[in-house]
């Protein structure tokens, strides 16, 4: 199953994943990851514990309607009980009903667990392990054992836990992996007990061995409390481990398990390992997005190789290096994990910065122009008054389009109100917020006015009613973001406030920003840069389609 | 400086960290993190590049009113141009100008970066070393030179790459830091090349050298571009580094650098160095969590050592285990580094907290008191709609008084209305935020109304305006921060809104939380508590007072 430099990716965000704090999936959510990972090339996925709880019972039976195409759907279980045989046990009778082939059994082996833990005796332990497996194999399953505290209990007592492995091994094992479950191990912790324990089984290493020869395989299982999950994960790798469990994003309890989008990509483009094929890494980043998407969980933007800011570009030297030779401030090609390289506006920016950007929105511009330093002049006042333009392209645009004057606003704001009210007696009886908004469109000035759940809700609905007639897109226009930050907190409620907005048309998101003493205010500024940037965004589209005619 | 067990560590959150896209810093954030920084004992903190912008250059002149007590403050600074004595390029001036004794300067050690980024001869780099260095010693500051690029540099083109550090050396450079600028490089690789580099300079290794012998010391800065930040920064350690560069919660470029709040307790609990004392080191995960105030961005709740799940254990074994012995599922005590344990979803642990903080407060409380398990009802139900008792313990207390029977609202909001107008040609012509306040006090109803820069400053005032008469020593009171934080961003500006309002009355500050799906009535609530638990505090001191008479 495994060549020399194979090594088999064993995904656990199913099981050990959802015990992230905050996180929790249903049968679908697991389902449809699941069939995610299977395209991605993993190996093995564990699906859950059947018995633990009834949705895992459930997610085994439903996903046998469609089976996987490529992957091993692995059930996990304890080993049995103390003083109960295997097959008596009814915790083991979910795991068969499953129907997997691969079953992955966890057991102690630190022997303060077996004692404090489980209450039982060393020896039961060892006949716990041994049962378990000889039983399943008898049941036609092939096991996984997963030696659960492996690093703690093998510098406390080296002995027992080596007798442990071999009651897994002579029961029929066919893997062994070392758990570091609580995650406190070092690199080079995890390195020298693996090659004292590979060699105590006289494992041929690595580079020798033959794969015919191979009937026993070591594998790992990290967790990140030290920060060391996927440094951990490779350092057994290189001592001759090739099976590495984790988890998409690092999902897991507490700190998180090794992070496969980080391990996966670190194994085969800096090691020369190989865990899935090249067009499957590159949709890596995909993936990890996916996930995070059908948990619910906001993207880590600056996760190692698949975040939206890892291969982000701020300084200005970094800018203009990089773009004549990307490996002067890259470590890898974004493409190969299918992200992308993303060149930041920020107050670091040099006039590099600013052209890469101005391509990037199909604005022809050159270094002599003298507009390009106005443009670099104009961001770097409005960024001392505390404009941020990182987050908020479609502003940044605006800007520049209006430098070249390029910039033609649909509309013009000739004024607004907002009105909030509140009566109350011991209970609140009764709050309004309404805004009103006199604009100038086409010609003619309208009045509208509106309400909202807030004050921005309202100034947002009231804009859009003045202005539907005029551009009937703005229907399909939508608030998906709202950020406040205080820029000087010392100086309380009169301090700057920067607001960012996220809009959407259903189709693309952009940002916008707005920066006021009022909140009210700087809000208003980030609402109507979102409009107008959302009807520049269907001008072009409605351009690109005539011209193509 | 250092004895053999010693580690300096080297912050950079200043600088490096504040290149993280999306961060953003004032000086006034700068002065702050820097004071706390130097609190919590870390050696050097680089305040920044002055010259960059001009922020840094005022930030250094600020921070020289109050000095530091204990932590040398670092001025950062490429080497000089090509082809332009030292003592001539105006970009060294704001460095001497900054005032710092030491100063650290980069340059390249990579070739590929001296000819296609420099555009200049490897000769010519290796003057701009030596000149650089030089000049800033013939100054009187002492000199920290970072390797930018080391290891790719190293691994491309060794020889050359040691002439770069020879130049810093021979030029009076007492620490040589080796940078993983572009974060690709692995722990087994740092490893091998520490100690080579190492062995060329015939460094005595960490345990047989006299730190009298000692003049040039050695340093890490990695990026967590693959993950293995912190991984590398001990892996250098390990083979003889004594100086860890990195940033507060590992803030920096694209992934981050290496995240001190994990480099720290591992160096100093796992492998017996010393960083920082360990008063100092149980502050670690409170400055984590200002740092992350600080700079506005939600701490990570799931960081290693730090994190607010980092020692939080959820299923039932766990639990009961844990609470048997702490080594069984925990890798450290959290104490240590100022963490806590946490068992989520525990009655008990929620009731142990509520009478803790009770007794905080001057508050007798008994376990056995069903008050207590109703005001643990009561957080939990406003915790799951928003509210966070953290940060505004001036809440939580007025909570568990109203819980105990003994809160007295000193005042009764009736109503209020924010009216906010602006007019607006091609300018801004005008804008006023006015609020109106009706209330209830002493018997009276009042109706005051007042004008303020935002809409929260308004309802400020108006309740101040209408109190004075009653409450003469609310003259005092004022905001000093404000922040808002959206909860749920899916849900676009009518999604929940938390705000936080710290008071003070001059000698005491409280802080104080709001939270509605409108940001205007969020604000009302922290406003209108923040002025009831002033005079709460007031009327404490005053009854303290009569008492001692």
């Amino acid at each position: 199953m495994t060549s020399d430099r194979r090594i088999l990716i064993y995904d656990t965000t199913l099981r050990d994943g959802a015990q992230r704090e905050g996180l929790s999936l249903s049968i679908t959510d697991k389902i449809r990851i699941a069939r995610r990972l299977d395209l991605l090339g993993i190996p093995f996925i564990e699906g859950g514990w059947p018995g633990a709880n009834p949705k895992d019972v459930q997610f085994f039976w439903q996903i046998q309607e469609e089976p996987l195409t490529q992957a091993e759907l692995v059930a996990f279980c304890s080993t049995r009980r103390p003083g109960v045989a295997a097959a008596d046990d009814a915790m083991l009778q979910p795991i068969l009903a499953a129907g997997t082939r691969w079953v992955t059994i966890f057991g102690k082996s630190w022997d303060l667990h077996v004692t404090e833990g489980l209450k039982t005796t060393l020896d039961e332990n060892l006949a716990m392990i041994s049962d378990t497996i000889a039983y399943l194999r008898a049941q036609g399953r092939r096991v996984i054992y997963d030696a659960e505290h492996w690093f703690d209990g093998y510098k406390h007592n080296p002995s027992y836990a080596l007798e442990t492995l071999n009651s897994a091994i002579a029961a029929g094992a066919e893997w062994i992996v070392f758990c570091d479950t609580n995650g406190g191990t070092l690199p080079h912790e995890v390195s020298q007990i693996v090659q004292d324990v590979l060699q105590h089984f006289d494992h041929p290493s690595l580079v020798t061995r033959h794969p015919s020869l191979v009937t026993l395989q070591f594998g790992i299982h990290t967790h990140n409390d030290a920060e060391m999950a996927a440094a951990n994960a490779i350092a057994a790798v290189m001592q001759g481990a090739c099976m590495v469990q984790g988890t998409i994003n690092g999902y897991g309890e507490r700190c998180g398990n090794a992070n496969l989008c980080s391990v996966i990509p670190n194994l085969q483009t800096k090691l020369g390992f190989s865990c899935i094929a090249p067009e499957q890494l590159a949709q890596l980043t995909d993936t990890s997005r996916f996930v995070s998407e059908v948990v619910n969980l906001a993207p880590d933007d600056h996760a190692p190789f698949v975040g939206l800011s890892a291969f982000a570009h701020k300084g200005g030297i970094h800018v203009s290096a990089v773009e004549r030779n990307p490996l002067t401030y890259e470590h890898m090609q974004p493409e190969v994990v299918g992200n992308r390289r993303r060149i930041v506006i920020s107050e670091q920016s040099g006039l590099s910065n600013i052209l890469a950007k101005a391509r990037s929105f199909g604005i022809e511009l050159e270094k002599q122009d003298p507009t390009c330093r106005q443009i670099l002049q104009r961001l770097k006042n409005l960024e001392s008054e505390g404009y941020q333009f990182e987050a908020a392209e479609a502003s940044f645009e605006l800007l520049m389009r209006e430098a070249l004057g390029q910039r033609q606003p649909p509309f013009e704001v000739k004024g607004f109100q907002i009105h909030y009210d509140m009566i109350s007696g011991k209970q609140l009886l009764c709050a309004t917020s309404m805004a009103t908004v006199k604009i100038a469109v086409g010609g003619k000035d309208i009045l509208e006015a509106a309400e909202g759940n807030g004050p921005v809700a309202a100034m947002d609905a009231a804009l859009r009613k003045a202005l539907v007639n005029f551009y009937p897109e703005i229907e399909s226009f939508h608030l998906t973001d709202y950020k406040v930050r205080i820029l000087d907190g010392a100086a309380g409620t009169s301090a700057k406030t920067r607001v960012l907005i996220e809009s959407s048309n259903g189709h693309q998101r952009w940002t916008t920003v707005g920066v006021s003493d009022n909140i009210l205010e700087a809000s208003y500024h980030a609402v109507v840069e979102g409009l107008e940037y959302g009807l520049l965004l269907q001008a072009q589209v409605q351009e690109a389609l005539t011209s193509q005619v």
